[in-house]
């Protein structure tokens, strides 16, 4: 038996995406060629667009799902770089449309695409990509995958609407905030790891259980998401922080926060989330609130909640490096917040 | 050998969408059904926002030519009503982004989605269609079919950035401008009659002609169109003429006034559909000018030309009620302008 030595500050060491980064880079840099070559178009605004966006630094978590699930279950083909880029565009037609629904103005720390080209560009370019996505998966052929991706895409927008529809809105249950992350981030994660098998031909099982951890990975995912967004786990005030609440988002640091208030504060709740009284002061009192209930760390919990069902999933699968590099992207989405 | 007799006002017999309305008509009972299941979900407002436009009355012409086409060829599976309800959805979720792109208030006589809903709405219940038209297409099975619609869901939305890149931009050329139409409206006309034949497993050669026959019938679809927008063949100012000029859009009717005026009258377009100078004297001294050139009856007659490429398109298919039927659409599309 063995002795775990914990580490100087009391914590395991942080987990990390670089072994899924290092396993997939031959992959990806192929998926980087094909985004290019796929956003481009003798409509000069297209790829000025979409490159706005694509160079703009995201991680590619998403595609590098697809990759390493087919990669671990011995794929050889490369209808997995064609999905994987597929799903990367759906990524990013949402994005940019996210950004025209949300009224953005940054995104990455840049401007977004809509405050340079304008709305119109946002949306058309949008749907361009989102075409595009979808002629890649027609060249691949495989019509379980392309049921997958295009399921995803209806469950992604009916998830942005429902979204809208509880917008600003504070009776929202933890419930329906789930029923939208789900929807609108968890659906492509989960997606993206399926295509994977798919592609692979493998059983039933396997397809299973990489759609499982690719659902409560994405969960996990967005919910560190929200908690970052108050300024990650010691809710401090520093950059962006505090761009859900000044757009009236029901995230669900602030379910909890309100669910445990006082009527008073309650009161607090809906004048700024309903009523769009969220200044600098009364973001600071928000976060004072949230701090108080333990909003975040609970949110948090909550997060490693899925992210063990995660990792649950994958159990079954035999080890392999890209196993292990899989199940260190769960920690990696989690502890983002420290 | 028949004589021909004239009408009392010297025109042929005005051609009629009624034939083709008469034999797709228990086929589009089954598409109306599929439309409002598919256009349904538990988030209320996707119905909400989608039957707002579904129910307001379009002719429906795209799904009529998939159905018409693959009837014609003696296809008697129920594909062809899956693809048709695709086509239609395509071309909702394009309304839906067109009004949020070109901030329209009013579309066929009702507010626009966005006016009642927002542009979020608009954008994302547009996205939720798509993902639907999508979800039905690979229900079908049909790899080509699949090609053909994403391809064109592609173009469509190439189209529309193309549009917006040349938009207020007097420079635009008569080959500019079709460029943008056959990539924004003919495209969808095309893939709609070619869906037919290919459910139907046609030769090759019939595709082609119903692919020729829907992208010259889109070609004429919109020159008509945009004739109409400076009110028809006469050019009289009535409800909803001028909706183009407002938003200085260049269509051929403007092209044709703008490359045949004088310098001064030149000088008139640019500050009018550059500048945005274009209120109701404005409006009313371009239609004087757009009169003088004939520059409708021309675009009239560039419509004729691709109403008799469509025609010679389906000329090598045998004889039958359902040819007429799409031969009259031709002449029904292009007498609108009288």
């Amino acid at each position: 038996m063995g002795v775990v030595i914990p580490l100087e500050d009391g914590k395991s060491k942080p987990a990390s995406v670089k072994p899924l980064v290092d396993l997939t880079k031959a992959d990806m840099e192929r998926v980087n060629q094909l985004i290019l070559s796929k956003a481009g178009s003798d409509v000069e605004m297209i790829p000025e667009v979409a490159n706005h966006l694509i160079s703009s630094g995201g991680k590619r978590l998403r595609p590098m799902l697809t990759l390493a699930a087919a990669s671990m279950l011995g794929y050889e083909g490369d209808a997995h770089i064609k999905l994987a880029t597929s799903v990367e565009f759906m990524h990013t037609a949402t994005l940019l449309h996210d950004d025209v629904v949300d009224e953005s103005d940054m995104r990455r720390g840049k401007s977004t695409a809509r405050m340079i080209w304008g709305n119109q560009a946002s949306v058309l370019v949008g749907d361009f990509l989102l075409g595009q996505a979808f002629r890649m998966m027609v060249d691949v052929g495989s019509l379980e995958a392309l049921d997958v991706l295009s399921t995803a895409a209806s469950v992604i927008a009916e998830g942005e609407v429902l979204q809208l529809s509880v917008a600003k809105n504070m009776e929202t249950t933890e419930d329906d905030y789930l029923a939208v992350i789900r929807a609108k981030t968890a659906a492509l994660f989960a997606a993206a790891a399926e295509v994977g098998p798919i592609v692979a031909k493998t059983d039933r099982a396997q397809r299973n259980a990489l759609k499982s951890y690719g659902m409560n990975l994405g969960l996990a995912f967005q919910l560190v998401d929200d908690v970052l967004d108050y300024g990650g786990s010691s809710a401090d005030l520093g950059k962006n922080v505090g761009d859900d609440f000044r757009e009236g988002k029901i995230t669900l640091p602030v379910i909890l926060s309100y669910r445990r208030g006082s009527q008073e504060e309650r009161e607090f709740w809906r004048r700024a989330i309903e009523g769009g009284e969220t200044g600098d002061a009364n973001l600071e009192k928000a976060l004072g609130l949230i701090n108080r209930y333990g909003a975040l760390k609970d949110t948090i919990a909550r997060a490693e909640h899925y992210g063990t069902i995660a990792r649950d999933a994958l159990a079954p699968l035999p080890a392999s490096a890209h196993k292990q590099a899989l199940l260190d992207v769960i920690d990696f989405c989690i502890q983002r917040v420290n």
